[in-house]
């Protein structure tokens, strides 16, 4: 008879779950229940701490809605969503721009608009600032008819979904380059924001005193045949939490300066950011999306739990 | 400006959590970010998986209610309850009776009875069984007038809480030992049963072939003043998924035979199990009871959100 301790359980547990048809199956869930059974032990966890994870975890699951995914955030805000960005770059063969989250915002059926248009169909108060730059193979060859899907918030922080009207949309589009692999385009200069604080993930940030914000940021979308789709965003260099964004999406080589003078620009005295986006070669299934829309998430949860 | 990378973003992470005032909530938050982040490295998820991972995680939340803990069983069958319980025993000062899950089904309200009398009010056509023995402390000595609360199901597996009428409580009851600390009582002999497979933690156990099952058990929760309350169960020897129990609960110390004859037996020709339970003494605060009354964690849950 199997005696079951704090040393015994782990190998129980996985020796139960060793029956699992799907390999990769197995090797998540042999990995899962030994990492997390190394961090009860390593913190000594207490029956009335572990009921608190409890309770965080049901209150998280709750809080999900179609308009409202809890979990991804506190993926977002533990480090866990950018890991998975890193790691699925890593699997490149051939390396492009580096991937950013995708986030809660993204829609399939933006708008397409021609080079030069501007994406800021309503008024807004904020400045207007111009894009440009090419979008390049490994070798810094131009990728032609490249499309490039792009979103963001407007200059109060707010993206058109947390608009009085939802169904119109503003503030995203879709372009293509032109046959040299260039792309200009114009918009208004974002405002950073705070992350959804009414949920437990806001209870946790506000219990370990993080400002909860995300510096001013424009999500981009690119992808051509034959090229490894990136999900990635720019980051607008001076925002002042530009060093500790909530959710990690920030690094060194997808800050993005808005330049008052740019003697190449296209578009004449207005300030503009050029950045350039590097596609690698194709390889493999898998998306590199880390984000959804929420409604598809709970609709699967539902049909699950029919 | 910081490079966030597959090997950075743990430290950034942790960093920015740093400013946790509660210690505790500092030491276990970064704990987790460490063991998380090395699980997915480990496996080397991919934003697929990682999109699995959200939904299955949505769907637990979203089967929790007043009567269902989806957590509390994902929990169970990954082993960290069982976990949880050897490391609330290991920390006690001295050793008493090994603990055991709580379960869903525990209830602080059940009716008291005399020694000898049975927890079996209603009709049941399972065999009666008698339970005695002790109740002593770490020295071997009897512990007067200790509590023993007991629940279990039925022949057919089933707890009064599934059955019509919830509120009509049978199997379950309250004893005081004697001024020996010996008790001795009646109840029939239950049956084993399948944890609920209708939510997506019955999805992962069919995913991973296993059974499903908990082998036969009863339920103890037992204190007096002045001893670390034990939160415990019993497993009847002889049943199928005894080696094989889809909660880890089961260890080689809570298994019971069932004994045709018995001579020491206070139950004159009825099958019977002794066993004496051990209190260690008491010890700081904090409860041993890896488990709850769902309604209990919903309810703290909306107060939350509020």
């Amino acid at each position: 008879m199997r005696v079951i301790d704090e040393n015994t359980i782990t190998d129980a547990a996985i020796e139960q779950m060793a029956s699992t048809p799907n390999p990769r199956l197995r090797q998540i869930m042999e990995a899962a229940v030994r990492h997390l059974h190394a961090f009860a032990r390593e913190v000594d966890l207490t029956p009335d701490e572990w009921i608190e994870g409890i309770k965080f975890l049901t209150a998280t699951g709750q809080m999900c809605s179609a308009y409202r995914q809890e979990f991804i955030l506190l993926s977002d805000t533990m480090g866990l969503s950018s890991l998975i960005n890193s790691l699925h770059d890593r699997r490149a063969t051939e390396a492009g721009t580096k991937s950013s989250l995708l986030g809660p915002f993204y829609r399939q059926d933006s708008p397409t608009f021609e080079l030069g248009e501007s994406i800021a169909t309503k008024a807004h108060g904020g400045p207007e600032i111009g894009i440009y730059g090419r979008v390049t193979d490994g070798a810094g060859k131009g990728v032609p008819h490249a499309s490039i899907e792009i979103w963001q918030p407007d200059e109060d922080g707010d993206y058109d979904l947390q608009k009085h009207d939802p169904k119109e949309m503003d503030l995203r589009g879709r372009f293509f380059t032109d046959a040299e692999g260039r792309f200009y385009l114009r918009t208004i200069r974002p405002l950073g924001y705070m992350i959804p604080m009414d949920g437990p993930v806001g209870d946790m940030i506000r219990a370990q005193k993080r400002h909860g914000y995300r510096p001013a940021h424009i999500h981009f979308l690119i992808g051509a045949p034959g090229y490894r789709e990136v999900v990635t965003a720019l980051y607008i260099a001076g925002d002042e939490h530009i060093e500790s964004d909530t959710v990690f999406g920030v690094t060194e080589s997808l800050v993005a300066h808005v330049q008052d003078r740019d003697e190449a620009s296209p578009f004449n005295g207005m300030p503009v950011i050029r950045y350039d986006f590097q596609l690698g070669a194709v390889q493999g299934a898998g998306s590199g999306r880390v984000g959804a829309d929420p409604s598809q998430i709970l609709k699967k949860t539902e049909a699950a739990a029919d």
